[in-house]
């Protein structure tokens, strides 16, 4: 089959390999619509993943069961479904603690492009299909439930991660997708006021869309400054970091009162060291939480979001800028996201 | 000064009364905006507090400072406030185990109308103000903030109990105006589906604008069966009780999942037992919490709630159905609580 | 095989079986020390689930595996095991939702003497070894380890559903064996004063050995009455019920205070309905949440328990009043649980 | 009065103060038995609090009220009283919200030998004194009891913080007076298996006296590779960091499980920053918690943490190596905690 591939570091290109085979508790998809992410780009151009040659890429999907193992029971041929970025075993001892996501390893809940091949293929494999997979409504369109797959589950585990009390004054640090489904959560999960940290109008705007009451831009002077003035020197209660280097971890503390918590859903790709600022976080003492992970994947959460859709409490479309049909689009796509055009916030991939 | 008040079991009543008087951490607050409550029915014509005489009624108003005492430092005459429901006696075991609606006993943080006069007089005592009055914002007016005071915070508290994980499908039994506010605070909490149960016209379109998705009628049959139907017989997640009788618990449990929470704010008038269905809760090993608090009052709550206004993240004024001038009108606003005319949610007062 | 089972409603004796298969992920184990449990009574003498014929009994043992399945990797035959009484299907909506207890239906992941049968025969049939079954330590004796299974598991959920904060004042209501491990779980919790409710002079002196300070017999009273004595009419934080009737949530709620948890692990057996007193439940508004909650089990849970015996934080071995040799001894010792003799906690059946 | 006090950096004495004064909520107490504290040392020797003059010290005491003022209800001169380090402003935000230890600025429930005088004078003057002292029962003894004020409740909450899990592993990083109360704490709710990180023998004795079944010392290694070794590899669940400087996290992180949590209670500083180990966080995604606060002060806490005396959860009294009797050998007793001597955990002087 044709695929889109990292041939290796900083090397992108189509490919053959071939068909997976689906396992008694397995599904082979063929998607629908995909999308790249910023993930991938750290994994071609960063060497994130170390360098790998021929690996699929692609994490985002939702697609067309074409194959089922033996022992499935919920899925067929024909169905439509989500598929998310992390697909955990869910028999490991990290899922029984509540955190799949790190089943038999640290975040090794993510698969795709990562242990095996991603979805940027005529056709995918999907470990435990029954656990994994999400039939996908009638009415909602394939290109819009793509973006659940990660953009949504990863933003709004930013905002469940903080735990946002009632009318909470929460930040939100970077306003790219997953930055503006961080927003989307902390309004969904009973945030007063919200302030968006960013500066691309495209993503302003949509951030107000998604409720940002106010915007940031550090263009304007230290983000710390600027939002300590906003709230009368008091801080806020919460901070989510969607974006930024491993310094943004300072700021997120510096603006945080005692008793909050600050949540992260971003990847820090360099640097040993992410730094807490000692004095602002009470020499250790402060009661400022932080903490971090990665996304909640499988089929429980899919159906969730899936909800959250179909209940007119989000719509995610909005994060879509471009779309594109047809797989030999997906280089097209995957470029935007590197060069990230005044424009753009996420790309589709229709594949008809 | 003259005042509204509960006479005897049954009567209510214009009279006169000597102006409260402020000790040094206390203030003395006059009336912008009242309404009245379904528990001043309860406390006059149920009895539900004893045989009180002359007791001034109402605990839900916004009002305008006259008078505060030595120890006050955030307010002063003139300053206009919201005052909640529930002014806790903060220095206290309970507050500091987190429950201050408790402070000092059993239910005892509600001093309106119940240990001391309420507030439906020229003037009425607010104590520890600086503990539990909150500035109210120019922007937002003093009849919808009167929703505050108890109608959102106790909704809102029944959301808050029910722990609702994003997405999840959560039922409100009850829509008058504190089960309006459930729906609101399901969906402020991160509901996916919100099945509501009621009956009357006007409270199903208001439970529809705070995002109710499906309405379910107790006239239509047995409402256990009903969203069982609705839910494919996997029952929901979450029940949030805001009305019914003593025996509501037993529909709620049942419609509950293993894992869920059933959330009571409602006040249970009569009977000696509230009854949980043994079978339904796995003989006692269902793991569905049943839990049912006071709704959380003093200032920090409401100016969490003050920014859920301002940063428009729910809209109460839609629950005003009925807006009286002039503080003669009490008596009239009162019999319309209790005779709960086909068109009425909540009325308002505004004294001028 | 033999095996001891229950022949129909208050019938039990040997019968021949065929010797259970293992599937892939299964594994057969012969039992080395099984115990009888309250909840034989009720299957066979109560017919608490239903008529059973010729259903094999137990669900406490502990075993050494004779046969695993091709997809079994952890376990292998010879290996000594802890087999908890619950064992999961762990690939389920309830397990990703925290509840695997209740996998596939409420209470269904209880399966032994059940939905299928137990372990009372020369051979058991383990469902998904590697999650379910856990290494026996050397330095633990099978007759002690089986306390596992069932009894430490369940009194220590009591105090995990009851929430204790460190030095909190826990009830618990009934010193059965179930109830005893509910006050080693309590101060394992961080309990402080810890009352025990019952009446059994061998009880009483293990509620003391396991951590009891005060020891409350029914015969001397009501029990509210003089737990608010103990308390100076504070009431307690906490109660574990772990005995009683379904009229026993009435008491349990009286002596709470309000911020305060009840949490139930008894087996509640007949009435339609369990009641909470009205009025002490603060009209529904007490914030006493009532929660109940069938005992984990599972690999991790039974690993975890190990480690509490290992590591001296508890020796459930005080629990064994009665030891049996040889597999023909399993009617004595269910007879026992049913007579329940002055000297009674709990007998263990060693099998050679 | 007389009273041992900071002259100023690196300079500590005897001088004379103005008896302090008691306002209508507060007492003045007089010692009974105090401790110094690490604390002490960084605030003459490091100036951590920056150049004080003539600033009492010390925060630990139990002694005996000699004045209340006006509005206090609970307590009467001639009452023994433990004192806890940390007194908190009850009315404040931070307190409602659950932070007393933070009322009214990051850290500032600390008030003695802080923002007033402390305890280590003829009289002190303690603010809240319903809120913020306990009886001390008779039968503990005033220099065990004066373990309570900072080394228990500090300990203690490092334990709490860490979310232990029945069973789990947990190490304790320090173990001076704070550490092996963490160890103790840990053993409190429930840990499993407990490493404890030290090497002087005398703590080494009490750390395991206090519930530790492994002791690593760092002179042998690095203690991550120690501790992965005895964990085959896995690692922890929980580690309190009770001890060491800014660069213990990285360590701490290199242990803990993903969904595991590192709780501090130890003062750092030194360093502008406190670092996490990017990668083994996970890049930001492990789950790891990072979580740290100034310990609970209170009456009610220290009425929780007698109680855990009182019935025999913890003996504190393991602690003092070192009895003093009379004021003036506080210097001696201060210079002890500078020096540190082999034999040395905690002193403790006995004001007759």
């Amino acid at each position: 089959m044709k695929a889109f591939a990292m041939l290796g570091i900083g090397k992108v290109g189509f490919i053959e390999k071939e068909k997976p085979v689906a396992g008694p508790y397995d599904a082979i998809v063929r998607p629908l619509a995909v999308s790249p992410c910023t993930s991938d780009i750290h994994t071609v151009y960063e060497g994130a993943m170390g360098d790998r040659h021929n690996m699929i890429l692609g994490h985002e999907a939702v697609g067309e069961v074409v194959e089922v193992g033996s022992e499935v029971s919920d899925f067929k041929p024909g169905d439509r479904v989500v598929v998310p970025a992390i697909t955990p075993d869910w028999r490991s001892e990290a899922a029984v603690r509540g955190y799949p996501q790190h089943s038999n390893g640290l975040l090794a809940g993510w698969k795709f492009s990562n242990f095996k091949d991603g979805v940027f293929g005529e056709f995918f494999h999907v470990n435990d299909a029954d656990m994994n997979l999400a039939h996908l409504p009638e009415d909602i369109a394939p290109e819009t439930a793509v973006m659940l797959c990660d953009m949504m589950t990863t933003g709004f585990h930013g905002a469940e991660l903080a735990n946002i009390e009632l009318g909470a004054t929460v930040v939100c640090i970077g306003i790219g997708a997953v930055g503006l489904m961080a927003v989307a959560g902390a309004r969904l999960k009973g945030a007063g006021r919200i302030i968006a940290v960013g500066s691309r109008p495209v993503s302003v705007e949509a951030a107000k869309f998604y409720g940002a009451n106010d915007i940031v831009n550090y263009k304007d002077g230290d983000i710390v400054d600027q939002i300590m003035d906003l709230t009368d020197g008091k801080g806020v209660d919460n901070v989510i970091i969607a974006g930024g280097n491993s310094d943004i971890l300072v700021s997120a503390v510096k603006m945080t009162k005692p008793g909050g918590t600050v949540s992260n859903v971003n990847y820090f790709g360099s640097g040993d060291l992410i730094g807490i600022p000692r004095l602002e976080w009470g020499c250790g003492m402060a009661h400022v939480d932080i903490r971090g992970g990665l996304c909640p994947g499988g089929r429980h959460r899919m159906e969730n979001l899936i909800d959250l859709i179909r209940y007119d409490r989000v719509d995610p479309s909005k994060l879509i800028t471009h779309k594109f049909h047809g797989m030999d689009k997906l280089e097209e796509a995957l470029e935007l996201m590197k060069n990230k055009p005044k424009d753009l916030i996420k790309p589709v991939v229709i594949i008809d």
